[in-house]
């Protein structure tokens, strides 16, 4: 950051605008304004919580923003007391246009610096790399993912306690509790294969959404034993299956393997969603979403594997992400069709010095109905 | 928006930003942008789930973002193409800084209009009155709320199933989607009166967070049983009581009931959230948070119950909000105090033709540990 003469870098993270890198700097959980002062390294932090802040946040100064009267006017007010004039002021991806908006009003010949290739990556960057311990508490919500994946398949193959896409989730919302997990990594996603077409189904408690109906279903869940959550997709095949069916979970477990072997012979992340995107176009179809992500603090974290931009707006704060060892991240190819129902498989893969490590043990359910 | 002469209104809800308003224009229930074209009278969405949106989504079109690579760029593309020269494009509260950065990129010559007061205040306008449909489906939330408030109270007085915060969070997750709800309106906050000082606790599996322990607990939770959530806190005075955990106790009852009573008196609900502030800082406390908020689509929505703000730059973008037939909103004064523990008492209030009407039935609930 001083390299690039910046005086000021400025963080918010908030219900309307959610920034991770407030917690990962400073450890506090909760709504947060940040600011750092990168030449006389020295840190203030706005929170929400400031009895909470003070037990456990880190930051040279806490301030107590029930002095104020509300957040953002807060965090500009001390922000101009300690700024000096025409400061450099960094600014997010993200950050809410009010925000900088203040800043400008009232912290005269402010030179805001919106820069996401220099500022945001590099982040990304510290964030998407995990520290040993940030790997072991991992290690926490993968075994419970894991032995999670194996009472979902012993349930649902019995088809007896679960009958519904919501029983799965209650099922699988209190087991990981009931595990040790802190809280679930985000609301669990469960489709029954009259509603897999769609990406992110949230489950209907609805008798008509048996999960035992002819198609393609999936269960999408994230445990959180402590602080970061892992990210895994299940899918069931309800046999017997049609032409259709057998192509889209073929390509998708060819996509998800490939990847997974990609990420050892590629240099850089892109090139992996690169592999799995082209099998998945030469069978005709189109993945509608990323082939994965980071995991950590927050489910959706840095890095992203995304096919290089072609647009020059996206290219403009695009740079190819080499694949690094201490990297936790999701490979989750999916195909989606109206008439066919929809399929992912997702596992969690830790990079290692001798390559990918998969964590997680997703594999597809087989169900014959008849 | 069309007497301020605005061209076009342009609003995006993405997981680093979240609009309700997008959801509320459209049905869209994911990730999207929508831009209006007001003179013209002409919606466009941008969904993050093409084939869904198509299905259920109200807009006069609806772009496939899998022919962009990324829905922002694709956003502000069809935009560029759809818009006239010169455009007036008003923007919301909170949009993130870069999609307006990109805007004035693409499209030569915008101007952006960031006039909260009357582009939000507007739309949160409508969102604060609801429909008769909207009470009724408000209705079922609130049914299932007050059955499980009843079941609470009855599991935590018998001091034998529930034990530990976290059975307590799973205990009310799993049963009102047991009866019938679609979801949790938001992860529930328990606490212990260990961990009660802190204003948003997620809750702890922890035996030593035994929920059976001298001083004050809650639990603050929400029901969605179709689209609309509500939002109830739940406290417990585990007794005998000292001194300092009365005087909380009761002036949060007193700033609870004459919150409810100022409603029928007042004009502005800032008038009501004056009276709360004022009787607890009449006792030497200060409320961090707000008296309550808006219920709807989403947990914290239009209206704020909050003092007039004495900042100028708040005061800005300030307009007063009267107290409307329609509205649906909590109630929930607290005091949080490190060496006692907190107390918070929250329903939720319908305020009719002829003045508030409780919708829940939380009231602090008294366990004696001896």
């Amino acid at each position: 950051m001083e390299s690039h003469e910046l005086d000021f870098l400025y963080l918010t993270d908030s219900e309307a605008h959610r920034n991770v890198n407030v917690k990962y700097l400073t450890g506090h959980p909760e709504d947060a304004s940040l600011f750092i002062d990168i030449k006389n390294r020295r840190t203030t932090l706005i929170p929400w919580d400031y009895q909470l802040a003070k037990m456990s946040s880190e930051a040279d100064r806490i301030v107590d923003v029930t002095e104020y009267q509300g957040v953002i006017t807060a965090t500009i007010d001390v922000f101009a007391e300690e700024t000096s004039t025409n400061p450099k002021v960094g600014i997010t991806r993200g950050i809410p246009y009010d925000n900088v908006q203040l800043i400008m009003d009232k912290v005269p010949n402010t030179e805001i610096v919106f820069n996401p290739t220099i500022i945001d990556n590099l982040l990304a960057e510290l964030r998407s790399t995990k520290s040993g311990y940030e790997i072991s508490l991992m290690q926490k919500s993968v075994d419970i993912s894991n032995q999670l994946v194996k009472e979902i398949e012993e349930a649902v193959l019995s088809q007896s306690k679960i009958r519904t896409e919501m029983d799965l989730a209650i099922f699988v919302e209190s087991r990981m509790r009931e595990l040790g997990a802190f809280a679930v990594g985000f609301e669990s996603l469960v489709a029954s294969s009259a509603r897999s077409w769609q990406i992110h189904t949230y489950p209907r408690a609805d008798p008509k959404q048996s999960l035992y109906q002819k198609g393609l279903a999936l269960i999408d869940f994230g445990v959180q034993a402590e602080a970061l959550t892992s990210d895994v997709t299940l899918p069931f095949i309800m046999g017997p299956m049609n032409s259709k069916m057998k192509t889209i979970t073929e390509t998708v477990k060819h996509a998800h393997d490939a990847s997974i072997d990609a990420l050892s012979d590629s240099e850089y992340l892109h090139e992996v969603a690169e592999v799995a995107v082209k099998i998945i176009e030469d069978q005709g179809y189109r993945m509608p979403h990323s082939l994965g992500h980071g995991i950590g603090l927050t489910v959706h974290d840095a890095p992203l594997l995304r096919k290089k931009p072609i647009h020059e707006a996206m290219l403009q704060h695009w740079a190819p992400t080499r694949i690094e060892e201490g990297m936790i991240i999701t490979i989750e190819p999916g195909i989606y069709e109206k008439d066919v129902g929809g399929f992912r498989l997702e596992n969690d893969v830790l990079i290692t010095r001798n390559g990918p490590q998969i964590l997680t043990n997703a594999e597809p359910i087989s169900i014959d109905l008849n």
